[in-house]
């Protein structure tokens, strides 16, 4: 049998679009915004999600995430510029970065953003100069670290105290004044982000908690804040005995503490927001190889290359992250299966797998990489002048290519020679 | 005093060219390449040196190279085009790679370079018909793998048994055998690297001695190893209290020993070659960022975020790679210094360095980070769509970009909506 995506035979994408193969589907992106959605209606709480376009965009994404009607959460120039490029309406996306140019700050507050999230004190006036040079009000969030650990990888560990991320506690109140008294800002609210990959709900419910009472603090200095961004961060399972995030135990549990709260601090119940990226996109992806080698080292381990690797797959080699992998054109056939390691073909030891049972690999088989979605395309690089994959969107029976393969040519169109080169 | 680098202030190059901006130092390539060439020489071994542009290349640095008299080793179709296109003479290439495609075997043979390393046997018959079919010959030598633990980073280290590269030792005689009767190939010789970034010649002394017995192996079946290519991996210092490595000790130990297997053996000397990538390129190259935020946490650090980071430098995170950075406009002052973290502008935990003294930094200050000429470029990415930085050459006065800024604009340029997303 051949590895089926959402009513696609892989093994037939890989003959009409070549490989290295990033392949997305719609749908898959569709049903996870839904779950999103639907966990916290039962919970009663009409939430506003921004989905994290780190995680994987493109203008087609941003189409995607338009047609959901959600919104859009980018955190540098580069990714605004596609969303806008893409039609995306500017007053649904948020705009974050720790640091943020004088270019990126006034492309956001030129089009009215929903909000930019600022990072530090600093950011108030150079954010307020810009509105008032540009002649128009900016509207402007509070991101702080709520000092919560969710035991995830350090480098996605991004809302404890020791962080280049947000303000500190003690620096809220005065920042909020700051931005009330602005004359071209308007405070929309409060944001914060514990980090990434996290299965367990505890350290956002007790983000939740410090969050509100932040919300507290500045009800009772007279600022009120109207949408509590609570950032993104929800896991997804990777490897085939990985439980999934459980949305809905989250969105009840969530609704609990935050009425809970609200009355007890005798505060309006805020608009809640999150911003997931992971989630939505993660399983929705599958990067397809080409088997280019086969190693077998009597007494040690077999070796399967692919043609991708570390450029198109940071993440094995940046986090220990774990991939499940299938060759596509032997699946669930009940083959023999014996252990391998998968390697990219980049000049370094760059293992995608460390060990997976899998049938015999010959060269020219078509492997498969689930969960691929995420941080991949968003990740990639050019070592060893490889190109980034193409990418290809699945739609019931189409399959359309949304991002062009970069090419050999294509990089090296930036080269210049200078003048005492010239041969 | 501002921090002066081959003669420029580095405080002048942020303003003519912007940042984050990466320097490099044409002299400074040409000193490392005649230290490699002239630690041989003084040993009596006139070596052929191929740089490894796995490290950083580009057209403008394969015209450098090509003028240092020296040939190149690319590991991919990317940089064997670049080379090519920058006019680098093709019988000067080694090609490698532990995966190559057939249009990258295509054209290596039909531009007929110095050449092919093949990494298994499985390549054998391939490169054969590629040659065949062209109608031409296609040089080959073979990589073996010496089993030879360098004490690095695992993610660098290569020439241990367990690895996807090279043939394993049973391997090499049939190999060479079957190199030897096909009718389109060229045996040219042998090939090992043992890894990167190793300081200590031990390992190498270690690999020379079993490629030796290689040799000899193959000389009692009547095939004649004419290079000896022994790669790359000579270290570099990256702090302040690191050491260099020494060559020339090197070169002399190296040709000791050469000269007393060869006799014990009775084989001829080979010719010598290496592939030395960080070591000509690392410390020929800066980068400059500027400060864009300081975030001091009472009782816990000083963060310092820069312009840049993980997009431009992943090896901090990659390999936890340690660099020295000063800030330029305040450097050799004898003004106070204090701890700090810089972290860079992505949205992650992008640590570039952990813990550094500084001078106390101002946002619009100017800082340049170290020895960053080796595997930054080269492994540079798109994260969070922020482009790869342009890079400037230095030739004695003269400062010329030599790879142009990559916009939001070039990044999205690559996307494409279908139909049924159209608005």
């Amino acid at each position: 049998m051949h590895y089926i995506f959402e009513g696609h035979d892989t093994v037939k994408l890989a003959e009409d679009f070549g490989t290295p193969l990033y392949v997305i589907s719609e749908e898959r992106i569709e049903r996870a915004v839904k779950t999103v959605k639907d966990a916290f209606l039962s919970a009663g709480l009409d939430i506003a999600v921004y989905y994290a376009g780190k995680a994987f965009t493109n203008k087609a994404m941003c189409r995607i995430v338009e047609s959901c009607g959600i919104g859009l959460d980018t955190v540098s120039g580069g990714e605004l510029f596609t969303a806008l490029s893409a039609g995306f309406p500017a007053n649904r996306i948020v705009c974050h970065g720790s640091v943020k140019t004088s270019d990126e700050i006034d492309l956001a507050v030129k089009n009215g953003v929903h909000c930019i999230v600022i990072n530090s004190p600093a950011e108030i006036p150079v954010i307020d100069s810009a509105a008032a040079r540009l002649g128009t009000t900016a509207n402007v969030a509070l991101r702080v670290s709520p000092g919560v650990d969710p035991h995830t990888h350090e480098y996605i560990t991004t809302g404890t105290l020791d962080t280049k991320f947000g303000l500190m506690p003690e620096e809220l109140i005065p920042a909020a004044k700051a931005v009330h008294e602005a004359k071209h800002l308007n405070f929309t609210g409060l944001h914060c982000h514990i980090g990434s990959q996290i299965m367990d709900d505890e350290p956002f419910i007790l983000a939740l908690s410090i969050m509100l009472g932040h919300v507290k603090e500045l009800n009772e200095q007279g600022i009120r804040v109207g949408e509590l961004n609570m950032g993104g961060g929800f896991g997804i399972p990777y490897l085939p005995d990985e439980k999934e995030f459980d949305m809905y135990g989250y969105a009840a549990r969530f609704r609990r503490t935050l009425d809970r709260l609200c009355v007890e601090y005798g505060i309006p119940i805020p608009k809640i927001a999150v911003e997931p990226g992971r989630y939505i996109i993660g399983p929705a992806g599958i990067t397809i190889y080409k088997v280019c080698a086969v190693k077998d080292i009597p007494g040690i381990r077999r070796y399967i290359s692919v043609d991708g690797g570390l450029n198109d797959n940071p993440r094995p080699a940046l986090y220990q992250a774990r991939y499940n992998a299938v060759i596509a054109g032997k699946y669930g056939d009940g083959l023999p299966e014996s252990e391998a390691r998968i390697s990219g073909r980049s000049c370094e030891t760059d293992t995608l797998i460390d060990s997976i049972m899998l049938p015999d690999a010959q060269i020219g088989d078509i492997m498969v990489f689930e969960d691929t979605g995420a941080y991949c395309y968003s990740m990639a690089g050019n070592y060893n002048r490889l190109g980034i994959p193409k990418i290809v969107l699945l739609h019931a029976d189409k399959a359309h290519v949304i991002k062009r393969e970069q090419t050999a040519e294509d990089i090296a169109s930036f080269d210049e020679i200078p003048d005492w080169l010239e041969g």
